[in-house]
């Protein structure tokens, strides 16, 4: 059998996520954000076309760093307002039974005890269908928002991630042990106290003294999303990650990538093929080439071409709105060390240069990523061919209009690669990260979660 | 028209919650705590019974002074499991329409801005249905998961809270104006940014440099509930809360307490009847008196009087492991000034003494609340006379058994208040705060909240 292609809906709890702009668009959803409505329906559209699961992506911040104001993110709605991306995930697992949720939030700004409680808490009520993706921030707004001056330095963040790491497995996996709830009714006891253990973590940035306040979730630790595209935060995920969500221009960079990151979890002691790699991807299809083009073109007319610099900005720290269209963009190492997105567009593509305008048109629909635009048999072919040229999993798919790039996805790309054996049929059983691995329900012994657990 | 009287439904996100032991009787689901379908079914049934609100109370800590352990607290499951109560709202406002939510979130360990923010989006994802239970915590067990040797001083607390306040009151009355947002799809633009504002706190314990991340929700600020007892919480309560949740064993005090509120309220600047006081009771019923009185008979015979004096010793700080059963329990006002639940069972009370054993069977149904055992127009006619001789609002009605105590309220006491004009036989439209107060969505003019908004 083929290899299976993984699919991750990517979405925020936003309006503009990705494509600025095409919010405007009528038959655009995104503006819905704010209703439960909207993300029960999107949440039925992916388990209808078997996605694995929805990707929320988060930032705790504004995008100021264009033309150096919040006004472009705030009037062309660029990830401004963005809701809290937990909140919509217990209404969707009311309403769906496979669809899992990858959810980012930051370590920055919540102290690891109460956090490892909300994560348990998600775990159980949607019976083993959370992700965490572990995000320590980019933007300086959020850091302000906090009542600190600026974020902590780049490096740093992930010297206080991997002491954030080390608490919230003690809390996850070393609390409670496995037999120590034993709900007799008859006996009235819920627990063996035994079993139930205080965790001490005394690391440079956190201190926790506590008992995990959850008995044992389906996962215990949920499934471990991350991020980074920076050679530390490779490193990080090659460590932690068990799911690893990256983003490139072409499949040359992807490839590339993907093969440093397999390359790095071995190096760390785990099997390169324990991670999970996601490139995001953007999919305009429809029943023909020709009504899908017939689509981007109408897009295109909606796209917030500024709305994409403030993006770009925002990711990069680059001011963009300094810099004239026809510029020509480069990548200066060590001025922009916060994140390779604009590395990739620049000095990672050998084949081409981008001046400002043309980062702007490509930015305008899904973000970073490239745009597949095709009927449905033609992008599953692209898609089989990103996956052979890259050994990337899967895809995170960025929408231009949400729901209903979701959807076109769902209900005409999905077929066609089922048809081609590339996706399931069906869901796996069990919870996400059986689902994702094929064992399971609890990280296996060479993840670094196993060496808190309690032998007993 | 007689004053209607208003019913929360008083819950936890854990198993035991103010009835230790009850989860062991077979028609309790309070076990299934962790599964959504357990809340979304207690909601409907809540809102079949057009009860105002359900109100959850949290605590991020274990109940680890009776015997200086936490041993009977897990053993007994007295609060302890407790999960996130945030994250099982959104699945209950997916399955209705009308029903309120009370959540306790404490302060003392979440920065306001990322705060704001989740409670804002539940307001957006509600329609506006969320209050806030403001809490510092009480537990210094708590404060260890966090990092810290022991909770801040009691009064100490207070000044955290008002500085927190002020911070998000900030957030949520003051940086978006009305009519910021214009979602104007064919004008291409979401919002006026001039009408947007970075909001600045520099208080004594938190910094705010930061636009609020959510557009205004239906209430902005969500309805306020506090439920501090000391004289510096009843103050706090007096300036900041709509709602304010009490709890004594008799009218006599209940009412001392309800006028003492209303007084504060004025001194305040604001009327008396701005709060809406709820005093909390446990309603065993059923169709007949006898019926009532086998069922609370076939309870005794579940109940944990260890787990009581567990949940009683976290309450006030004073182990009564260390004390004999029948040793009679006196306040000592320095000592325990953490609370003011042993003052209400000791020496407010002039009518009677309290062994520990007493207390022990007393607070084994229902916490420190009141048991009304009885048929429905008994119970009715109780809370009829609770109402005339208190000065109270309403009930937050603890369970003895869930969700059946709250059915059978729902199902058998409502249509008896409802005869006799004591309830509302329909919701009324609108916010939470429309509700319960028949205007709003917004704070009034008279709230502090209303001092950090700015004038256009």
């Amino acid at each position: 059998m083929p290899r299976q292609i993984r699919l991750n809906a990517f979405d925020m709890n936003c309006i503009g996520h990705q494509s600025p702009g095409l919010w405007t668009h009528p038959d655009d959803r995104a503006d819905s954000y704010n209703t439960l409505e909207y993300w029960t329906d999107l949440a039925r559209t992916l388990e209808r076309g078997k996605f694995d699961a929805l990707f929320l992506a988060d930032v705790l911040g504004i995008y100021d760093v264009y033309q150096g104001s919040p006004r472009t993110a705030l009037e062309q709605a660029v990830q401004v307002p963005v809701n809290d991306p937990l909140m919509v995930v217990p209404a969707m697992a009311a309403v769906t039974e496979y669809l899992g949720f990858g959810i980012t939030c930051a370590l920055s700004y919540e102290l690891p005890y109460p956090f490892a409680r909300r994560m348990s808490t998600l775990d159980h009520l949607t019976k083993g269908r959370v992700g965490w993706n572990i995000v320590t921030g980019y933007l300086d707004s959020a850091a302000r928002g906090m009542g600190m001056p600026r974020q902590v330095a780049h490096d740093d963040r992930y010297d206080v991630a991997e002491d954030y790491m080390q608490a919230v497995y003690k809390l996850w996996e070393a609390s409670w042990e496995d037999g120590a709830v034993l709900r007799e009714r008859a006996g009235r006891r819920f627990a063996d106290a035994d079993k139930i253990h205080r965790i001490l973590h005394e690391g440079p940035h956190f201190k926790v003294d506590a008992i995990h306040l959850c008995e044992p979730s389906p996962q215990r630790t949920p499934v471990l999303f991350q991020a980074g595209a920076s050679k530390r935060g490779r490193d990080f995920a090659a460590r932690h990650a068990e799911c690893v969500f990256i983003n490139g221009p072409s499949k040359k960079i992807v490839g590339g990538i993907v093969a440093d990151l397999r390359q790095r979890a071995a190096q760390a002691g785990r099997e390169p093929s324990d991670l999970v790699i996601f490139t995001m991807i953007t999919v305009i299809t429809d029943t023909t080439g020709k009504a899908a083009r017939d689509k981007y073109q109408d897009y295109l007319g909606y796209v917030s071409e500024e709305g994409a610099l403030a993006l770009m900005s925002g990711w990069t720290g680059v001011d963009f709105g300094a810099m004239r269209p026809n510029d020509v963009v480069r990548f200066d190492d060590k001025a922009n060390a916060q994140t390779s997105a604009l590395e990739a567009f620049t000095t990672a593509d050998p084949d081409r240069e981008w001046t400002v305008a043309q980062i702007a048109r490509h930015a305008a629909i899904g973000g970073r990523s490239p745009v597949l635009i095709g009927s449905a048999a033609e992008v599953a072919e692209q898609l089989r061919s990103w996956v052979e040229k890259t050994d990337v999993d899967g895809f995170n798919l960025a929408y231009a209009l949400t729901p209903g790039s979701f959807a076109d996805v769902a209900d005409l790309v999905v077929p066609e690669l089922q048809t081609r054996g590339l996706f399931k049929q069906d869901y796996a059983p069990g919870t996400l990260r059986e689902k994702l691995f094929g064992r399971g329900p609890r990280l296996p012994g060479s993840h670094p979660a196993a060496a808190v657990r309690r032998t007993s």
